[in-house]
């Protein structure tokens, strides 16, 4: 986990300012960094992190107390005994238990597995998206011999990713048994048995396993900074409508005016399919107001706090993985 | 269900013969069209209209044989009077039954539900997959007024389809209790009671909110042939790689050569970044042996039985819809 | 499955007339017999045993379509070159299909699983409660061996019943992952690769292994009717106060007195911790009216069509299972 | 919680030396007393109470950093407007934030929901079995005039406890809607809007009261030690074999020796159907070794630390909940 937080962090310092889309119901909306997305996910990464930490302490805890928890077999000595046997394998004593450890403790562990899982099937969804040939702004690394196919050489297909959010659904699955498992009667029955073969190491060992892959992927990802600044263009400036009539208040437009104005310059453009800074130009109310209007275009003013916001998170992030 | 049924075979009607690209792994594969996908999704429909009418004989089914199921309260009379009331309520009686009837029953109802669902989950994503601005091929219908929005004139959110999704999870988590609510204690007991209050009613009430919301999703789809046949072209011929290859073996070529070449050419195109076409004009190998280039680039010539695929499923819906 | 419900049907058979208290909450209600009991077991693996015949149907379905569902690979001869290899393979033909066959048919599937899960989780829940030493009407076969250990010769754990609840519970599972493979996107993403990997022969597996245990577990299954007999005593006639009752009415008394005199003889009959019908005998205006007290707590009286019940399921199966 | 907490306490306290048969398997396996099993059950709740604290602290997060998180709509004051609204708020800011607040916090507070309610379904399921009619050892309080019902006095149905059982698996089923809605598409999509909505406020009201209902069942929870007391004689003595051949192990005899002594005496008093106590006061060789026989059956010398693992535990919770 430590390692993927790292390989997320490298790519968020890496494209801190580097500009692309930020998208809302897959739609455009305004402009983001890729840094500020991958230290989002750094930072969903970290909270898992701490929360694995805690987890460790719940679930290293074992118990040596008879067949139903009194201790009644080691007569004086339970105590003793038990800190004993405990220290020597590493956990702490549970007291007080029954024939068995809290069943609470497994539930925490494997919930926390299915929050890790579903942060993975994200980041990794995300990238399958951002790979699609329409928008093709990430791809996941592929070998030359891969590119090689002559078929299909077309074809970037993020198997890595699919198989991580494929994964990720079994990982979440082993919960449900868990929590029927917890409801033990009285002093533990033995239904747990059977199931907890199944899915405590399948939920550790894939976890384990779509970690690993997951930073496999962000260590080696293809970004194409040139596609992000191009998709930008897609909405022939549109996205900018709300920035540009703040503008125009701020030189002293009235607001309704100004919301006026820009919408029937935003409908103008988007009849004629020009470019919204086209229409702007020829209105002469907006360019005895805006002296730069080709400037109002530039992404880059939108970006707000981004880059900032990654070095915090990068700071944040260093101080606790040392 | 049958009026979202019809509503997806007119677009699949509609549209039998739109050429729009086939998409796998998230990229680029073969054409299809726009029809064949909507008779997939309408054929899948029509399989969960048929599992509907068996789950209506399934559930419609009740029980008057006292409190653990012998009768006894109602003497020699018991079958005539449990057959008499059930005839009344339109139902069948449940033979033999506890204090309840079966509860396999209602989770072979709330499966299905789920199934039913999850389907309607999958066609939103698509059409949200599909209304990416990058994409742009099919769109949610909007009010004019709506479309009206000066400050962000560029957003078309899929909200509806979004709130699809949303519903759908919920419906599916209603199973879970259901399971848990049949492993009842000898002739019942009363667990079932407080789970089945909410997660029957809610089932059924959102299923039929989302097949309604659905179908009106559908009636109302704005559909965009020239962007499908531009996106078609993105990959600047190189989906059409493998079709040419087997062309150019059935003039005669060996395969093995057939292959190299194209591998060569395909890898060409994509470092020159232009379309394919324009490379194999210059392949003398190519142009003696295929004579009208353009023609292999058309994608209406890949389309295979797309057409008639529809018109047989149209056929059959039809046949049991009426 | 078939041979379950035969071995469920034997008990049936066998004690259709053996009398046991019924339970409702966990308490005693009303008797039955043990056959009912039996018979509404088996009628319910009956109608798991249908449910399978159509799911069959359902899942052997497989398609030969290329890589988007068009057929165009292979030109004029697509539908009879798949109808010849479905043929081959014992299939019936996906029209029309993407890549895939629908997941709709897997969840169809799957959830049968968790449902025919669920009803082996209810009946091993049954035997498991039914074994407890203070209740020990039923038990699990135990080998002679395992009887002789000497140093916890009290213990007959349903231990079969108890893998059979846990991977009851691992079977359920599988269907989560199931529901959010079948959200493909377009023609097919790839996603529900590594996790059918896992849950369809796990819970096809998991699911036969239950119901061999299962099936071993009523072959073998110890019956105690002498123990049923004892355990019905334990309200001390309590359970025959509201058939006196109607007795009592039936014999001239209005129904508000009797409703009185015997609330008031249950009461008594509780404080002092007698047998109620020590009371009754005692009370002269019950004596007048009911000749033969002691018939009125013969629990035989009290079972209603139980044994019609049984014999009306058990000609039902038989037809069905030949 | 803390209410609940310190209701199961009061029972630890007050029965730590209340003497019953622990159980295994639903079989009778050595003595408890039933302060202790109170005690694993406060215990397993102040581990949810820590558990909850934390929650608190991952939930209480707010942002207000614009449509995709790079807080450009506040220039250069961002930070400070919105370290300013989250102070007003009661809140901590997400940083950094997409368009919303990280669903992996929603996820964390609903799996602990689940968790909460899945320990109360097992205390539920436990009070539900003890108070079996075979069983007895407690009992939801009744109120008067429900004893008084005449028809069915013997009925003590434990509807608070099925109430809880039931409504806890539908708090639990609130959790899958949750990981999927994390899996949010770029800075955000609306999925999880409709979903939310109802998982996050029914997962919150139910389980709040369910903690209140189950409070309100330990609080008034009627106990019968003396029926505890009797249920230890199920067995004739059974249960203390190991122990007994233990003590003769003490006393001299070999190991081996004392196995098969007892597995003999064990068999016979099964076949007899008399106590094993009736039968080692006939075995010369035993009476030779013990010489007080019944003190050997006497239960109150198998609790081992019953009672000072009680006490602990109670310190433990007296200081954290103050």
């Amino acid at each position: 986990m430590a390692e993927l937080i790292k390989a997320i962090a490298r790519l968020a310092e890496e494209h801190k300012a580097t500009i692309m889309i930020g998208r809302t119901h897959g739609q455009h909306a305004l402009p983001i960094t890729f840094g500020l997305k991958m230290a989002v996910y750094a930072k969903e990464m970290l909270r898992h992190y701490r929360r694995l930490q805690q987890i460790k302490e719940e679930v290293a805890v074992g118990k040596m107390s008879g067949a139903v928890g009194t201790g009644a077999a080691f007569g004086e000595k339970f105590f003793e005994v038990q800190d004993f046997v405990m220290k020597e394998l590493g956990l702490k004593a549970e007291l007080p238990a029954t024939q068995i450890v809290g069943r609470d403790r497994y539930i925490a562990m494997l919930s926390l597995l299915a929050n890790v899982a579903t942060s993975l099937e994200k980041f990794a969804t995300e990238i399958r998206n951002l790979q699609r040939n329409e928008i093709a702004e990430v791809e996941e690394y592929f070998e030359k011999k891969q590119v090689g196919s002559s078929t299909m050489p077309h074809k970037r297909n993020p198997i890595t990713c699919e198989q991580i959010c494929g994964l990720a659904r079994v990982i979440r699955s082993n919960l449900l048994p868990a929590w029927e498992n917890a409801i033990q009667w009285h002093e533990r029955d033995l239904c747990n048995s059977s199931a907890e073969r199944f899915i405590i190491p399948h939920a550790l060992i894939l976890t384990d396993w779509i970690l690993y892959k997951m930073k496999q992927v962000f260590s080696s990802l293809r970004v194409y900074p040139e596609k992000m600044a191009e998709n930008i263009e897609i909405s022939k400036g549109l996205i900018f409508t709300e920035a540009i009539m703040i503008k125009l208040v701020e030189k002293g437009m009235s607001r309704q005016e100004a919301h006026e104005l820009m919408r029937q310059c935003a409908m103008e453009a988007k009849e004629k399919g020009v470019h919204l800074k086209e229409i702007l130009k020829e209105k002469k109310e907006i360019v005895e107001l805006l002296d730069d209007i080709d400037e109002l275009f530039n992404p880059g003013n939108y970006i707000g706090k981004a880059p900032e916001l990654v070095e915090k998170t990068l700071k944040e992030i260093a101080e606790e993985l040392r």
